[in-house]
Formats: structure tokens, C-alpha cells, sequence
């Protein structure tokens, strides 16, 4: 059994849970809020970051340690293709989405909207949550270019890309943040994902003291 | 031959040059600035980040694609260890320098005093400055503690994340901002990792308008 201690509005705690569940392996969470890290997330994890990985006694922290170690130690539903070229492009398309998207998008309005409100009780700041957007319109575009092309984001086959992605769009999605009708090819793949079975608990999930968008849970929104 | 847009002040740049001359690579360097990035790098990488690594009419763009793809695909010279566990314990350290020493350390101090005079000729701000020294003790603190414990970084041989954290501190170097003389065993490892020979390349390095510190290229600093 593991135990991931992590948080529902990171996307990287997403991106684990949506990944174990892929793997098909069984997991308990345990919550903890960023803004109030407890001291025990500090022992475990010295960078002071979530998610952390724990089973057998073990502890794994960070981002790439923790996903390449799930893939690496599970034969069934791989997520990074066979060739290194392959991979290569998973892997731009991954930390297009865990770094970048995040900087640009999530960092102007989740944490904006969410992070502040809690961590100090300040309201959202109007020009930040703007730029949030405009870069989210970027993002968008960029995702919708590539599934016009491609049956997912990373090429043929569904892999970490297309779930870093997600976990990254799923908490916009839930504040009700992505203007889904202006991007067709978009919003088919993001049906595709939502409708795995590895997305399910994701869409239970529920922000304190946020009520999630009417569509969020909804396979065919 | 393989081409490698980069940056002299990129600690990505230079953590990926390290890896092509540990791994005997082939390599020309073309260089660009962040703050000026021509039309062609956008058209190679649409995230507009450095470095591009070029070959065979092949690119590969992002921190981790290229340097996983570099593990990969040569036999020698390895820079993961042979089990997933110690894998996953590299590959946490260089997320650590990566992307927290980066943002710590890095865009306070290096993005102060090189990026920003040289991309809108403004002078750093002294509090961005100061977070930035008091944000590197920390990080010195834990590479002196862990450097007294191991041989390398990550456990008993070098790897990747002595890569890491060698390229982002080649850099504070260069400006002569390690305070050495504090962490005598983040010393001693730092001089063992200088003193290879994938290592001479960067010690030649010359940020354009600004002279290295003097210890900068020396061995017995």
C-alpha cells in the first residue's frame, strides 16, 4: 500500500494520483494545505513540496523522481512510448505542462483565486488573473493545433503528456476557467481523458469552500 | 555532429554541455540570448526556452527530454544509477537545483545582475539580491550536509544531479558569489567535479561585459 501525501488543488498531485490509477496500483491520500505545510511534510520532504510518495518505509519526493520511478517499475498501461525520440517528445510535452503552463496559467489564476484566498484572505488581483487568462488563450490554441493533429497530445498513444495536461486543466476546469467552446479539437481529446476510468476520483474532488463549475463531473459537458 | 542553441548564463545550457562531453558527444554550440531570442528559436521551440539540441535534423527541446533522451541513448558513462530507487533519489536532487535552486537562487541573483542589465540596462534591486544570498546559504547548508554524508551528491557515484547543481553554481561562480570558505566539503566536492574533463568547456566561458572572479577557472580555488 502507498501513501501519497499530497494536495487536491496541485497539479503534480494530480498528475501522481491519475498515474498510480492508471497503473492500477491501490493508494490512500493523505491532504495537506501548501500555505500551512506541517512540520512532518518538511521531514519527509526537505523542499518543503508536495506530493510525497511514500510505501514500504521509503519516501520519494519530487516531480520526475516520483513519475519515472511509477513508470519504470510497472510493466502494464505504459506511458512513455518505446523509442528514446518517442519519449523525448512526452517528456517536452510533460514539462511543457508541469513548468510552463503552470508558471503562465496556474500560478496567475489558480493560485490567484485559491492559494491567496486561503493563505492570507487577500481577494484575486484583477491585472495578474488577466494575464492568466491571456496566457491560458496561448495554451489553449497550442492544445488545440496539436489534438487537431494527433490522436493525443504527445502523438497515436494516451501518456504522461496527455495526464499533466489534464491534472493541470482540471483544476481551471473546476473553477470553471477554460473557455472549452472556442477550442473544438481541445475539448474532444479532454472528453477522451475525462472518461477514463483514472480520472474518476479527480472528479470528486472538492476545493474547501469552493463550489466547482456545473460541468466539471460531467462526462459529456 | 550535433548543434546546441544555448545560453552561457543557462544553467540548463551548461548542465546539458557537461552531460554531451561526459558522454564523449560531438557538439557545436550557437549561442543566444534569453532576453533577444531570434525568430528561428521560436520555430525550433515554441516554448522559446533554451537550450535546442539539434541533430540529424531532429530537435529536442526541454530540460528533461534531451537529458533523459542523452541517458538513453549512449552506453557509456552513466549518469542514472542502476535501480529505480537511486534513480528516483537523482533524479529528486536534480529537480531540486533545476528548478528550486533555480528559482531560490538563480532568478535572484544571476536574472538580477546579468539578464536584467543587459535586456532593459537597469541596475539589480539590492532586496531581490539579498533574498537571493540568504536563499543560497540554505542551499550551500544542505549541499555541505549532504557532501559530508556521500561521495557525490546523490549517493556514492557522480551523476546527474552533481551535474545540476555544478551548472547552476558555475554560474553564481563566475560572478564570484560562493562563499566557499563556509562549506568546506560543498568545497572539496565542488573541486572534484571541476577538475573533470567535461567541466574544462564551461571554465572558458565569458559572459559578454563581465570579467569572471578570479578563483572562476582555477582548480585549487
Amino acid at each position: 500500500m502507498v501513501l501519497l501525501v499530497q494536495h487536491s488543488v496541485s497539479p503534480i498531485s494530480r498528475k501522481v494520483r491519475i498515474m498510480m490509477s492508471e497503473k492500477k496500483m491501490l493508494f490512500v491520500l493523505r491532504e495537506e494545505e501548501p500555505w500551512n505545510l506541517s512540520q512532518e511534510c518538511y521531514k519527509l520532504n526537505p523542499a518543503g513540496e508536495l506530493p510525497i510518495f511514500v510505501y514500504d518505509g521509503n519516501i520519494l519526493c519530487g516531480n520526475n523522481a516520483i513519475c519515472e520511478f511509477l513508470e519504470e517499475t510497472s510493466k502494464d498501461n505504459k506511458l512513455l512510448p518505446p523509442t528514446p525520440k518517442a519519449r523525448a517528445e512526452v517528456r517536452r510535452l510533460t514539462e511543457w505542462f508541469d513548468v510552463k503552463f503552470s508558471r503562465d496559467v496556474y500560478r496567475n489564476i489558480v493560485y490567484e483565486k485559491v492559494h491567496k484566498r486561503f493563505a492570507s484572505g487577500q481577494a484575486p488581483d484583477s491585472k495578474i488573473l488577466k494575464t492568466g487568462y491571456n496566457n491560458l488563450a496561448f495554451h489553449m490554441e497550442y492544445i488545440d493545433w496539436l489534438t487537431e493533429r494527433r490522436n493525443y497530445l504527445a502523438g497515436d498513444d494516451f501518456s504522461m503528456a496527455d495526464i499533466s495536461a489534464a491534472a493541470n486543466l482540471s483544476i481551471l476546469d473546476y473553477l470553471g476557467d477554460v473557455p472549452w467552446e472556442t477550442y473544438k479539437n481541445a475539448k474532444l481529446w479532454y472528453s477522451k481523458i475525462k472518461s477514463r476510468p483514472s480520472f474518476k476520483d479527480i472528479l470528486k474532488d472538492n476545493i474547501r469552500g469552493i463550489l466547482p463549475a456545473r460541468s466539471y463531473a460531467d462526462l459529456d459537458f
